[in-house]
């Protein structure tokens, strides 16, 4: 595989992200072509996945680069430069309204069968079922992760502070976890010394075993097994319902059961059955009759029971009510509609939620419509602790202060699916008693453990090269920003001390004078980092795959309000960079309001930091100084379009995207213009910053102009590029001046 | 000073301790006299000092040895060896009390002067002052202190725990402490580098300079200076009360008014005026006139207002009665009787209300007799963050299980009035706006306020002879146990970063090889330890002189339900030791039971365990093991009487303080029998041991019998001996056999 050396590879995603970069990569390419870098879209939206996934049916003009493969074989070249937009994580639903969109404008697809009758149905659920879900992270996301606040981002914030919910000392929110029977409780873990092939075996109770999954580890690799029990878990949520109906506090869960897609939406639909205990009782096999799964929560009970009879629809609701009057207040995701926190195993996600409540004083909505202290319950001890270090120590020092508060930036270990984040395939539900134990080659146990029926067996692998290179991050991180860097490792965690042992050897490897680096637990870690980000210090946590996803929504979101302002960079095994940009999707909704009134509230900030850092890291590896002096300018007129406020506003008719990239193209070109590092670059761009300073009047007005009107798109998976173009580019000021740029 | 070498001095001091002493006496000299060992009496009893201070006005009969002057010379000894049982901290109408018994004994003793009029009577005040308060500690300690949970008492209470309320983890119960504006914020502090004299001066807005004070450093001396704001105080209670008033807990205030007794009664006026503000607004000029003092509590109201006319009293209890109408419940001490929080300043003494409150789910009593959660204001923040600790740690863990639990022994900086407990005569109320500052021989400005009229300043002194012991005694202890040791040093307390340079420097004096000995501050100690304690590990608390006492009843309260079943130990700088017995002082009540009922409940515990170190430290610097094997002998009976549930009763009726001892003696023999160290030992106690056994019945039925009716006993505070005799030892049987022993 060879690439062009000077090349970005930005990606083309779905629905908002998609329509902001037709309007901002014409004005970056004017920037990156005086650097002799040229910035080159890699299509992996759905529509374009979908097209790529069947050649053989369309015609030499329709057939489209598999743009997601490209890259995968990218992230193993040492010069990958890439910048991630948003994409879908596409649903059934998403993925069958594309190929609707897709047959429509002529593509010969074939539709996605629900339900596979035959050989080729089947194949073809097999075929498509790659391209569902978090389809393209896994490949993407061959490194570890380095995420921060942004500079110019924080200095944002200290001027502009989000809303912070004040917090009573006396609140009554807290945490409540499983003392024993989780996965904590239960896991071992191994690190076999050379490369060996395992299998998962379940033994039942008369001896017979079945392997359940066979794998092949790398010498070095980590290895855990762990289980719920079942019972216990059942028994917790009893009794976390009795204690919140006792003491009068609300009742919330909180789990991931998108991401832990296996184990999680049962750790839900146990809780589902506790709570409407009743009902599940007096209805059950009604409910098994009508294939009822509590694991997609209440709603499934609601969408069941709706073909029944009246009268009999009736008597479960009422019977559903029932159950409200011997259980706590319940957290609603949408009170008017009462859509509660059971409703949907998707409304409620932990590493979202548990930062908003805390934002939000420990509060979350009541069936009423109130904001109420609450119980939030998330079984799994494991990481659940340290939302209630955060809890309590907010009760202790009050909410945080956005414009006093240091930043804990994360290193993450992620590359090649690393620990619970890659268990979905080893992910078991217990069928009936017996023994789950992991086997190597030779025959010698590495994990067993006595399960029962119901419980939720697991294995997490955890491979060398990424520990490896996630200690080098660390060190690396710490030096670059001279920030204390804490490992965040349980020493009562029998997969943390593998891995600490790792990290004390592989530390070994790095010249650490006078660096601050340490390992401790998840407890002392979380309150270290509290208590030196309210006295302005900043600390760099240096975590697993979980934490990392939890801590960059957690900080970030008391930080700066929300997660999508974070830099998120993804440095390669193989030497090369991918560049992430926001979170929270590709906000449809945005789309929503295009087509309805042509304004576009999406804010690209995360591509301005993203490209920054691409063009900073081209810069040293490709000994490119004009490459240098585009990023750090680019960073000055990020900062300077925070300070002016010229980011979009949500209302139409005022500045939206559109605007928003005119100004970040006014201030990055004044910037170039005005730096003395590159002389040459700066005469090349003293007239267009001229230019576009004496038009900003005109451009922002034919901006505005055309907002309020309906804007018709020509699809919305696969939109028409020409019509995407006139909506994002309705400036002919500004077109001009971009085509006539350096002439 | 010459001491007899194989002494044990033994204080006799008042009230039940002095009546338990004279029943156990003769058994324990039963015991010693067959190691050569004498335990003599030392008198340090109120009315022995009062004796002891008029030698002029006495007949010869009536002359007696000044016990305390004799003790203090005897700490300078390092032959010293000091059992020191608690005694009267005398009030003045204590004084007054005593000074009328013995004058009706005969004594021609002069009475105290309340108001002095003439330079005779203000002698006598100032000779009469000596003896009031905390007068024997300053003279007796020594040297640092060493207080743990000895092994039989752990052990017991695995066995037979005391109670402990459940903690809700909803619970709003927190402490509240200043954020600024106290001593902890404006502490400033100054290692000063050889002898020298300093002056404490006020320097007025005027420029004038008055020094307060003078006091001559020793080299290596550490001074702090510090002020409370008075503005910031005031501010801070009207603050606690409208957030516990909004937020519907209850507030309650905890202060060390008697050990803190200059500052703290002064921070106890400003919350009663705080608030009851309105009524202090109103009758401000009356309550001047009537000499109403609030430091002296709400209670100084009622009591100088008693003798107005009933109409203008009666206004004036309404007004009182107002203001809780616009305040929160406040905690009461006495809710039947109406005692609130802010009734008297020595009813609520923060070491021992917080460990009582969060051993009660966290709760206090309110005006409705109900327990319920609290605000628990603490103003200076130096220590409060402790409690506030603990408290989320209950709230997270549960209440603390006394029957698994590690636990948490001191050493503690005690020796020459180190620190804040010396602080007394180096404490002032400002009068008017200036500058507080200490000033060195040389003119060096040491540390300087700006102070407003009202606030407090303090300065504080710690010598370097007793760091350094302090240091020494933390290593041993930490070898001796083989028990992680952590100080206690907060490293955003300037007096504490002086404290940790010396710490460091002392450490290399000695071998830690294999120690674990560390800095942390008091969150982080705190924390850490409990997180050991949950999981049955100990973990040495090293601390200054506030801490120790707030940790010695703190922990000792969760562990063992009182703090009065530690074993505390002083050894002194000179080398001796003194080993005390007990706390919660010497129990009036109990006497009181004595006389209507002559039941004694006084447990003798703290005595037996206090006698075994003594012993133990006596046979390893006198090399004379025979008081190692007593010693040894010793604790073996006391575990056998905790396990057999030998204590005292404290039912009339019942086994009483006199059948405990009883028990001890034959639990005593009967091991020292039983053991092989010292064959002619074991052969000597064989029929003491038995004689003892064959009469057991006999023995407890005599020492019941007398039970039930009223005891004579000649006298409170200067009883007769020989009555106290008579009452303490009625068991004819035990008395033969006792005097019959090794003959």
């Amino acid at each position: 595989m060879t690439t062009t050396k000077q090349t970005i590879y930005y990606t083309l995603t779905d629905e908002a992200p998609s329509l902001a970069t037709c309007s901002l990569l014409p004005i970056v390419r004017t920037f990156t072509a005086a650097a002799d870098i040229d910035v080159k879209i890699s299509d992996i939206s759905l529509a374009g996945r979908i097209l790529s996934a069947f050649p053989e049916r369309l015609t030499e003009d329709q057939k489209v680069e598999d743009g997601l493969s490209f890259l995968g074989e990218l992230t193993q070249d040492p010069d990958a430069n890439i910048i991630k937009l948003p994409n879908i994580s596409a649903s059934i639903p998403q993925l069958r309204a594309c190929i609707a969109e897709l047959q429509s404008q002529g593509y010969d697809i074939p539709s996605y069968p629900e339900v596979a009758h035959g050989d080729e149905e089947k194949a073809l659920q097999v075929r498509y079922g790659k391209l569902l879900g978090s389809a393209v992270n896994p490949v993407l996301r061959e490194g570890n992760s380095d995420r921060r606040a942004p500079a110019a981002v924080k200095a944002f914030v200290r001027k502009f502070p989000h809303s912070m919910g004040k917090w009573s000392k006396a609140s009554r929110t807290h945490a409540d976890y499983m003392r024993g029977g989780d996965f904590f409780s239960s896991e071992q873990s191994v690190t076999v010394d050379k490369e060996t092939d395992v299998r998962i075996e379940f033994v039942a109770k008369d001896g017979k075993v079945t392997v359940k999954k066979e794998l092949q580890l790398e010498q070095g690799e980590i290895i855990d097994g762990m289980f719920m029990s079942c019972k216990a878990l059942r028994e917790f949520f009893e009794e976390t319902l009795n204690d919140a109906k006792e003491s009068g506090v609300m009742w919330s869960l909180h789990v991931k059961a998108t991401m832990m897609k296996v184990s999680h939406p049962i750790v839900f639909g146990h809780a589902v059955t506790v709570f409407y205990k009743d009902l599940f009782e007096k209805h059950g096999e009604l409910f098994k009759e009508l294939e009822v799964n509590p694991n997609n929560g209440l709603g499934s009970v609601y969408d069941k029971i709706s073909s029944l009879p009246r009268s009999q629809r009736e008597e479960i609701e009422e019977d559903i009510q029932a159950c409200y009057a011997t259980r706590p207040e319940m957290a609603m995701v949408d009170s008017v509609k009462g859509i509660s926190n059971l409703h949907v195993p998707s409304d409620v996600i932990v590493d979202a939620s548990m930062p908003a409540m805390i934002r939000s004083s420990g509060q979350m909505w009541g069936p009423d419509g109130k904001q109420k202290d609450t119980k939030a319950v998330m079984p799994e001890s494991t990481y659940s602790r340290i939302y209630q270090e955060m809890i309590n120590f907010c009760k202790t020092n009050g909410a945080f202060d956005p414009t006093t508060m240091g930043t804990v930036p994360n290193v993450g270990l992620m590359a090649k699916k690393a620990e619970e984040y890659g268990s979905h395939d080893k992910t078991f539900e217990m069928t009936e008693d017996g023994t789950m134990r992991i086997v190597d080659a030779a025959g010698t146990v590495l994990t067993q453990h006595e399960v029962e029926k119901g419980d939720i067996w697991r294995a997490c692998q955890t491979k060398d090269e990424p520990v490896r290179d996630w200690v080098k991050l660390a060190v690396t991180r710490a030096r670059q920003s001279d920030t204390p860097a804490i490992f965040w490792l349980d020493p009562e965690r029998a997969h943390d001390m593998e891995l600490a042992k790792k990290v004390e050897t592989y530390l070994q490897d790095h010249d650490t004078t006078g660096l601050d680096i340490r390992i401790m637990s998840y407890d002392e870690a979380i309150r270290l980092s509290m208590e030196r980000q309210i006295r302005g210090k900043d600390t760099i946590s240096v975590t697993g795959n979980v934490l990392r996803d939890y801590l960059t929504d957690l900080f970030p979101i008391m930080e700066l309000g929300t997660s999508a302002k974070m830099l998120s960079i993804v440095p390669m095994l193989k030497g090369g960079g991918m560049y992430e940009t926001g979170a929270g999707g590709s906000a449809p909704k945005h789309v929503q309001q295009v087509e309805e009134e042509n304004h576009l509230r999406w804010d690209s900030l995360g591509e301005f930091m993203a490209l920054a850092v691409s063009l900073e890291d081209m810069g040293i590896k490709k000994n490119n100084p004009r490459a240098t002096v585009l990023s750090k300018t680019l960073d000055q007129a990020t900062g300077k379009l925070l300070e002016n406020n010229k980011s979009p506003s949500r209302k139409t008719g005022e500045l939206d995207n559109r605007g928003s990239h005119f100004y970040l193209g006014l201030y990055w070109a004044q910037a170039v213009a005005a730096q003395t590092e590159d002389k040459e670059l700066a005469n090349l761009f003293a007239p267009l910053a001229k230019t576009l300073a004496d038009n900003e009047d005109t451009i922002v007005g034919e901006l505005s102009a055309v907002q309020g009107r309906p804007a018709e798109l020509d699809g919305y998976y696969h939109a028409k590029r020409e019509t995407v173009k006139r909506v994002m580019r309705p400036s002919a000021t500004l077109n001009k001046v971009l085509a006539s740029a350096h002439q």
